[in-house]
């Protein structure tokens, strides 16, 4: 996928993304911090709703947006579940953008799409709170490190380069083709009830030329073999149809209706995907 | 209505309301559109929770609150079901403010209160994102053209002039008076369980004046008909009144409690007010 | 406790805690009142979804945080179940930051750890909107007071002088030790089930070095004994554990699980701690 445009932020921009809901406060308490430290920065909620503790969910929702942010935008990324144990603390440049969170694979998609500039372990406590709990790294160490960086801290202050080829990464992101088959499963389910798969457009380039295409369900044996180019083309039925998702990968929809509730899927539900290439 | 205070905005302002909810990351991509546009931009959520592709409550939700926000403000209204298909994607300049959106009737409220200046469709691709997906007009036109108004860009650069008497409108937004009777409906519920009727608060000047008033539910044969004047006031018990809601509308409460609750009532839900005029 | 970190506000900020949801759109015009009076304002939100009407839990909340905040921010706290009563409006400036809303218990913990170096009734219509509504102060006094503190004006200006004894208080948030034993209770469950008590750490200085601790649920006879100093320590299973929790209080998880699920419990559920001293 090409970058859709490309200003340059002129402005400290950070953008925020975690699985810590809107209830507790931490979200505020990590904006309060990062103003502190940059003032005259902007920050951009990505999404606090990743399912609690669900690295690939969070993987994927960030890939499905980084690159419309400006060039130069910081993500601070906080999903988790290894926080206060021996997991690292990164910060990455790749692309145009800089990431900050933990070593655990929530930067997978970014490290296959963009160009890994340089990656360096937060170890340098000048740039975290005085005071580093166990349980909130993403108050005391990623918001003050991200504010940092957006403010024009270098990247190597932060603490000591590490190889890229060394940072964790998801296992098969990207799902493998077999013929006219591809193996995948739903990767996301939006607010709509449209089911996301795990298969980026860029591997079905001729999605809406091929004179057929089908989604399987092995589970329920359930399949979906119409294609509509927008949600209000064609009938208003209750008919599953796939579509090109906006977030570049393949999805399923019902006509104002949710795919998810007519099909009964959920995330992680296995695919097979059918086209003629 | 008079407008509660007027100052302009000097600083770009743009406000977004959306039914994507928060769990996607699209309102957070649609932020980092605006930001590469217009760097120096302070962006408010209106909401992002309005009923998915419910229009009335979309626009309902922008009526009660557009007033409070700084002449110049431009918002980003993105209720939108026929993306993709033919209806039109427009820019109003209506009383002192700028609103951006699906032309599906989401502005009806503005254009029967406010005078329109001027309307535009929005195809001057100039102002569009370089790919324009069928799929989330609020990233690839609605997002990147309010930025680039809140940054000063004129109106008419956005594309062609339409009659602003052609612009869609929902039916029958405001109720009609019938001697002493009001045929209207439940247009929203908050966030407390209050019920708010689809009765602007204009059309009812004696609402506490007059010696009775009531609401008739005629679906449950329900009748409510005391009246408070704040929620603190009178017993704290289950009893519904009505009072004077904030959004400019006649609601209806329970204090400490839930009227939806109380009263088994949805959005739509039909009533018949009765007052003395 | 210590101040964490303590830099000023370059800019004016303002932080927003409430009840109301972020379904109503009532939030998104309280920043457009307050991005009219203070347009370089920047707004964080604290978090909107406190329990509806819950003082305790708001007051909680915000002592969970605020100290994170720069010094000069004025945070806006709409929990206001008296709303339109003779309940007073008040402003407080207390340690490094300002505290907007109802005199009702909400800044409990704020006057007990820190200086209140003074505090108003907002009884100045200067500072208000024209026109003030019965039911929606959070919009017609709070923000815009907050607003005007924030962009400079003294408090003073804002209304006459109260003597901070006089404030009110909610009863006892801080629990009592007898010999090795404090009662206490549940005061928040966090997006992860983790469960927080009333008991700050300061209570418990030996919390990780003696060789007893252990809560007791005397509801449900359950008792959780174990204690590890983060998440990911010790065997991934369903066992609950105490913390030392970010918010600084005490607190009980289960490894990658809701420790509010395993054990039952519910915000107010009474608990036993026994710890040597």
């Amino acid at each position: 996928m090409s970058e859709p445009y490309s200003p340059s932020t002129k402005r400290p921009l950070v953008a925020i993304m975690t699985d810590f809901g809107s209830g507790d406060g931490d979200v505020g308490v990590m904006k309060g911090v990062i103003a502190g430290i940059t003032p005259d920065v902007h920050i951009i909620d990505v999404t606090h709703d990743v399912a609690p503790q669900n690295i690939p969910s969070g993987a994927w929702i960030l890939a499905s947006g980084y690159r419309y942010y400006p060039r130069g935008t910081v993500f601070i990324c906080v999903v988790d579940p290894g926080v206060g144990s021996t997991r690292g603390a990164i910060a990455v440049h790749a692309g145009d953008w800089f990431f900050v969170g933990p070593d655990n694979g929530l930067f997978t998609y970014i490290y296959n799409e963009q160009p890994v500039h340089a990656a360096v372990v937060l170890n340098n406590p000048a740039y975290h709170l005085p005071e580093v709990s166990s349980t909130f790294h993403g108050r005391d160490i990623f918001a003050p490190t991200g504010a940092h960086l957006a403010r024009g801290v270098s990247l190597h202050e932060l603490g000591e380069q590490v190889d890229p080829a060394a940072l964790q990464r998801l296992a098969a992101v990207t799902p493998e083709k077999h013929g006219s088959r591809i193996a995948a499963h739903i990767i996301h389910i939006d607010h709509f009830g449209n089911l996301i798969t795990s298969i980026p457009l860029t591997m079905v380039p001729t999605l809406f030329d091929s004179p057929h295409a089908r989604i399987d369900f092995p589970a329920s044996q359930a399949v979906v073999d119409q294609r509509r180019r927008f949600f209000a083309e064609g009938e208003v039925d209750s008919q599953p149809f796939i579509y090109a998702d906006s977030s570049g990968f393949v999805g399923i929809a019902v006509r104002n209706g949710s795919a998810a509730r007519v099909l009964g899927v959920h995330v992680g539900t296995p695919i097979t995907f059918t086209l003629d290439f």
